[in-house]
């Protein structure tokens, strides 16, 4: 198989994920700068996937430098990488808390981090097995899934959140064919997604992205899945650009619409979707695929990453900790 | 400036729209097998030109062979090449009705027919002209558009459908910016209406499809404007893959939805867009983009080259006899 995310011989080796499906390359970081580089040319990417990649760049840190200045400056650096997802902000903080009793003992800092990177690795893998079991009821035998963006092992460090759904119900001897959204500008849906689902040998059929809507209206889709890289408080769910559009279509055609993600991801600090900061990304990954350019010179582009879908027309947010449903408010509370 | 369809010497000369916007390479055809490749082939697309270039495909026919048999060979030819746009096939019969008088006179069959081929360029041209004329109300002061796919010159002959309203508004001395959806897979947004807008000096500002929700829901959206292939008799109205979704974001936003065309493109012989015959082409249109190869090896794809938005969604029609509002199933009879 494949992994993602791996802590080998003191360095953190990531795979590639830039150069899938084509090439597998995997590269090794020794530094938190390197990671926070990593993270944000999208060698890593995927919410929870982010999470764990700079828990492991704080665990570099702290074996470089293990001292409290230090691990400060990795950790704003690695805060910088990216904004959207709240996963990178919650490992930063939770990896910080977990330096604090060792602060002034640079024997015991390394370890305690490296320790605490993997208990978080180790979770969000337990989150994603949690995930799938919770979701099998929402399944229905023969299911037709519309999925956009990438939120397999790539993404979330192992199993995959809304990925993960549809690989539980294929284990769970369901039958499933997935409509593979592939997600434009990165494609993550027809580079990454595909590559994952041949490997799981999950039936599915890559479409662009304006089709979806087209699909509903004509064949048969039981639900659409989609991973999340921050839910706010009231349920609005950020997530990569295209799946607002895709909410509406389910919306008006009546096809469940679930957000999949684990708690790491809900940001209850946020009351709303509005507040959610939206990555602005460069021109050049909409004006070039691969080597080839497809736009004329000097092109405007607005290349948001991100939409919100606000919570009246998601379904439900399927978490570790059980299915969600409206009023979100009131249901995540205490969640 | 720029001629998709061009008659020189005895050719026909199309603008080789599959090059653009890198390379500007007119191709010159002699027999209506290589123009009925050609449309099928997209050299040449967009519902008008397509009518266009069949035109004077059967122009050539005539001219290598003027007689019955010969015309009816190439009809069938050219009515073959592609399945959805309507102005093909009424082109095609338009021709063979502009034939009947002289069918039996090889002499002058051939300078029928190009005369013929001739008056439905020019038809097309004022029916453009005459769009934009009834659109101006329409378009505010400082508006911002949505546009789909690639309605301008190169998809009509001359002027442009929907992009055709953009430019008069412009023209008019309107302020007006233009967000493109680039289109996938075939990128006639982000390839030809760029480039066009280019050329007409017009703002605008280049998204991927599934932005496009996200723009209304975030940013001032005053209009939505798209071309057709065909429009049933009630309104429905087939268009390039994603016009539906788009359509549904409109609806939700509360932003008019205009399709954009002349009534050469409304077919009153279907009752609904249910009888629509959709094309779907190869995966490599999704699977390549140029030379570059987006997705592992083997993937299924379900490459649906055009999309049905039913007459619900549809705020207006706008061709040349004016703007129809619904009930269209009213209001297109007799018009």
């Amino acid at each position: 198989m494949y992994q993602a995310i791996a802590w080998i011989d003191g360095a953190l080796r990531l795979l590639d994920q830039r150069q899938l499906p084509h090439e597998t390359v995997y590269l090794d970081y020794y530094t938190p700068e390197e990671v926070a580089t990593a993270i944000r040319e999208m060698v890593v990417r995927g919410a929870p996937s982010i999470g764990i990649t700079a828990a492991y760049g704080m665990a570099l840190a702290a074996q470089r430098a293990p001292d409290a200045a230090s691990l400060q400056v990795a950790a704003a650096c690695l805060r910088a990488a990216r904004p959207t997802a709240v996963n990178l902000f919650w490992a930063v903080d939770r990896m910080l808390v977990a330096a604090q009793p060792v602060l002034d003992d640079p024997a015991a800092l390394p370890a305690a981090l490296l320790a605490e990177a993997h208990v978080i690795a180790e979770l969000e893998r337990a989150n994603n097995l949690a995930i799938g079991q919770h979701a099998l009821p929402l399944v229905p035998e023969g299911a037709h899934f519309i999925h956009h963006c990438n939120t397999g092992p790539l993404a979330t460090g192992e199993i995959g959140t809304a990925l993960g759904v549809i690989w539980a119900a294929h284990q769970a001897g369901k039958r499933v064919h997935v409509y593979v959204d592939e997600t434009r500008p990165r494609l993550q849906g027809a580079r990454l997604t595909t590559w994952e689902l041949q490997r799981m040998g999950i039936p599915h059929t890559l479409i662009v992205d304006g089709a979806a809507a087209h699909i509903m209206r004509t064949r048969q889709v039981d639900l659409c899945v989609v991973g999340c890289d921050r839910v706010a408080a009231n349920g609005d769910t950020a997530n990569k650009i295209g799946t607002y559009a895709l909410a509406l279509a389910a919306h008006v055609h009546g096809v469940p619409f679930y957000v999949v993600g684990p708690t790491t991801s809900i940001d209850m600090a946020l009351p709303t979707g509005d507040d959610i900061a939206i990555e602005e990304r460069a021109a050049e990954e909409v004006t070039q695929v691969g080597t080839c350019s497809i736009t004329p010179e000097g092109v405007q582009v607005a290349n948001i990453a991100f939409d919100v879908t606000p919570a009246r027309y998601i379904t439900a947010i399927i978490t570790e900790r059980g299915v969600v449903y409206p009023p979100f408010t009131k249901n995540l509370t205490g969640f």
